[in-house]
């Protein structure tokens, strides 16, 4: 089989005046950015404002192993199954970073035959979002240190800045750095770092705002440092707000581009899934429901993680709701959750994957039982797979009442997925009541419990210290009814990233807590999160090559 | 009057495909980035490399005062004059860079009645091309500081790292840090900064280079450290070459954008005119005298800076030659450096015009006696400048030989330039003979000492005991050869800022030198420059706002 570049490099792209035709979309709201991508003015949702949603196909997984799940490919392929099946569908996706993309081999734009196009410019810069929310975030921490610098008015404590930098490539190296040395002329020494920009509060603001007006709204209230008298400073007593959204002006409009197969799909902001929430944009999920019949989304991690955001965060700041789930594994890694080593994973295995099964069951239970879903577990086939594996693992889902269907989108592209969009259309028809799992109402430890107890399967949970002084003080300060955001691995249910399949008999154990006042959410962090990736031993960026006619070479 | 924005807000744009038609550039090679700006396909400029190329007029000017020259307006509006008397013209400028829009007030659209648009769009993130180079330079520095974490192979000296990190934000609290600090696992603890992405090594090289395999070759030969036994380590040795050009991929192309009448403007590159060569890029310029009759260009700061490093840098490496010079000058400045404080400039006040003349008259001569170039002097009007002081300028001017005109494109926009553009019409009909100033054969030492004696007026040039070290070091490792690029203060033709009009009897000090062996150039620092500006007390930033329904307010 190709690589994926290949596979993209010989498909023979639309224009993209024709994909928005096709997604409905009159030229007056496309701004194009070279010929095969565009942004869409955001006049087009308040003009389609009134109009009925169409139905919204949640994608998401079991907990990802080293085995490899194909999630987002699984995504793109089931909205080209669409297509083959002449159904209206649009999908809309997160955008990648650049810091994987020259770490560890890997992108954001599916795989094989099922791909967005043209996949090379939007694993690198793309339309400039990223770009854009590095530059707002870094102009907030440069007017803050300024501040500090001459005169520092509002008394910010320099030790107390809780406002970082960001740079959008993995580099360990400024994760922890003391800034501000040098001369009296070269500012306020004090102790900082940089996390990559996915993880920018900003980030989350963009993917989570509805408009301009909102946006502006959210940018104020950013939490930026406390002063000598403990009082909070927020982004709007630097008067940093107007010049935040004019840097972000052209970020928010949503980002259109086509599958390998011709469907239009939205490409629009992208969050990191454990400090942040995991989803792509508000503003694209919702255009994307007033433009087609059948919208495709997908979030970070496995259901634990961007799924339960989507529920409890997203969706409630958009006013949508899914009306059903698609839930990926593959038999290689549900036996990698049965204990088989990742060398081992090619060889038939029945018991180990009985064993593996029991974290797709939790996963199935969650979506169905707790979020009252509709869900359809896609079988990622992988050529190692035995019939008998794939015919233990139909059955196994049947005896817990699970539909399933086989896709084979990264070998066959939408062809390889109608069995599974068929089984998709079926469960639109059961009846959804989906609700989230926590009125905001709750105490911010109430809602932590109740994730980590019912979602994840803790026993309950434990806060250090620092943490429960943190949430008194949040509650103190009004945040109290914000949704809560768990940072935990996502190699596990649990905590502990050993700890596969479905783990029963442990304790979550928040270490800290903060607040991201303008996203919205209150973030509990249990375990060690990197917000700053690094590099490999060999990067991905010594084989990544330009040839001297412009072609990239070594990507993916 | 209105503010700039205003101005330009209320212009109506026409379509990008429309400015590309009357530059000549067919639709094949148009990459539209929204509905007013593209990049041109480099194979236009393999496809034109046959035509004859059209006249160069560059644009100049006198020593810098905060009385204001307009340069780069001025630039603008003899565009929409030559428009206006119905040539074929063709601008080519440097993009802006986010810091300065964000500090001081004043982007580099220029102003009035000439700019060049959508001015919102150039002074914010344009086509992304700085924030290309930002990733690039920062990936460069991510894997030089992982090869030391990893294990450093190379025997890299973490003492003698050479390669800085970069941002596109004014920033003081970045230029001196320690980074690699926390765990072992955050890497390799040293001294570093950041410096503006303007300031970087590879924004020099974007602009001087003349193609991909160029730009490869270019970016491979960056010197990014010293080893343990003192050899240099390249960003080849790092691997890094394919990545950093697959990242400069789209920021390699020109981009096309328009004045406010109409005509084509290439805005590319921006390098800094001090540390750097200040001089957009070269494969706009190239692409630009293919295209039109007449090419109208300028450089950062006086023409001791951005015009002595085109003749000498820019010139010898992308093959071409100026006709002709403008040298704008104006009333105030020319007061200004006669020893006028900046409150009393709106005062008549000949005796100060005739003392601030002699710097008009240094700047004319090196123009036409050693560069052998036409000249014509713009004298800028201002709403201040009196009859008299204005009839006293045109006959100091013809006193010495000089061409000159008034220039009211600010105000008027083209038709304010028609007698400028006529002057420079007329004055391509004397014969240029222009040579740069010194053969690349002469040692380093020479070469310097030519600019500092024959462009700046000095007596002579003394070395710091490091920079002499260094330029043995660098003669010992082939570096004899390049052109060398001075780093001094614009505020003067001396390394003293404070030293107006046309110092004599001073010695230049250069205390450190060093090689930027991708651009090509040895840079020699004369006083103390800044890499990163700081923000002023009162920071642009706090006056700019969004509308709700996206609209800029507060951009100059």
């Amino acid at each position: 089989m190709l690589s994926d570049i290949e596979i993209a490099q010989a498909c023979s792209l639309k224009p993209i005046q024709a994909i928005a035709d096709r997604a409905g979309i009159a030229e007056a709201y496309v701004e194009p950015h070279g010929k095969y991508k565009a942004k869409i003015s955001l006049e087009l949702l308040q003009q389609l404002q009134d109009r009925a949603n169409g139905k919204l196909i949640y994608v998401t997984a079991i907990t990802p192993t080293p085995a490899g799940e194909g999630k987002t490919t699984t995504a793109i392929g089931l909205a080209q199954a669409f297509g083959q099946i002449e159904q209206p569908v649009l999908l809309c996706l997160r955008e990648p970073s650049l810091g994987p993309v020259f770490g560890v081999k890997g992108g954001a734009t599916g795989g094989g035959y099922s791909q967005i196009l043209p996949m090379d410019e939007i694993n690198l810069h793309f339309t400039g979002d990223i770009h854009a929310v590095t530059a707002a975030h870094n102009l907030l921490a440069a007017l803050l240190d300024n501040h500090l610098y001459q005169g520092n008015a509002l008394g910010i404590d320099p030790k107390r800045v809780v406002w970082r930098r960001v740079m959008d490539i993995s580099d360990r190296q400024l994760r922890s750095i003391v800034a501000g040395l040098g001369n009296k002329s070269d500012g306020v020494a004090r102790e900082t770092g940089f996390d990559i920009t996915v993880a920018s509060e900003i980030m989350a603001i963009l993917c989570l705002t509805t408009g301009i007006h909102d946006l502006k709204e959210r940018l104020g209230r950013i939490l930026v440092a406390y002063t000598y008298d403990n009082q909070p400073v927020y982004a709007r007593d630097l008067k940093a707000t107007g010049a935040m959204a004019v840097l972000l002006k052209e970020a928010i409009k949503p980002n259109l581009v086509q599958t390998i197969e011709g469907q239009p799909a939205l490409v629009h902001g992208g969050p990191f899934a454990n400090i942040a929430h995991g989803n792509n944009s508000i503003i694209a999920t919702r255009l994307g429901l007033k433009l087609s019949k059948y919208v495709i989304t997908e979030g970070g991690f496995a259901s634990d993680l961007g799924a339960e955001k989507f529920f409890d965060i997203v969706s409630r700041a958009a006013g949508v709701k899914p009306d059903t789930v698609v839930l990926v594994a593959s038999v290689r890694a549900l036996k990698f959750h049965g204990g088989v080593a990742k060398e081992d994973l090619s060889r038939e295995d029945l018991a180990a994957l009985e064993r593996g099964f029991v974290n797709l069951e939790r996963h199935y239970r969650n979506l169905h039982e707790l979020y009252r879903l509709p869900v359809v577990v896609a079988i990622n086939r992988f050529p190692s797979d035995t019939p008998a594996e794939l015919e233990f693992l139909a059955q196994k889902c049947q005896a817990i009442g699970a539909r399933s269907a086989i896709s084979e989108v990264v070998a066959k592209g939408g062809p390889g997925g109608i069995e599974l969009a068929r089984a998709v259309l079926d469960s639109l028809e059961e009846a959804a009541d989906f609700q989230p799992l926590y009125p905001l109402e709750l105490p911010l430890k109430e809602k932590l419990a109740l994730v980590a107890t019912r979602v994840y399967g803790a026993e309950g949970v434990a806060y250090t210290s620092q943490a429960e002084q943190a949430l008194k003080r949040l509650e103190q300060l009004g945040y109290g009814n914000l949704p809560v955001c768990i940072a935990k691995t996502q190699m596990s249910f649990s905590d502990d990233p050993a700890l596969k399949g479905a783990p029963s008999g442990w304790t979550l154990t928040v270490r800290e807590v903060r607040v991201l006042a303008g996203a919205g959410f209150v973030v509990a962090i249990a375990g060690t999160i990197l917000t700053m990736p690094g590099l490999p031993k060999v990067p991905a960026a010594e084989q990544i090559d330009l040839d001297d006619d412009g072609r990239i070479r070594g990507l993916f």
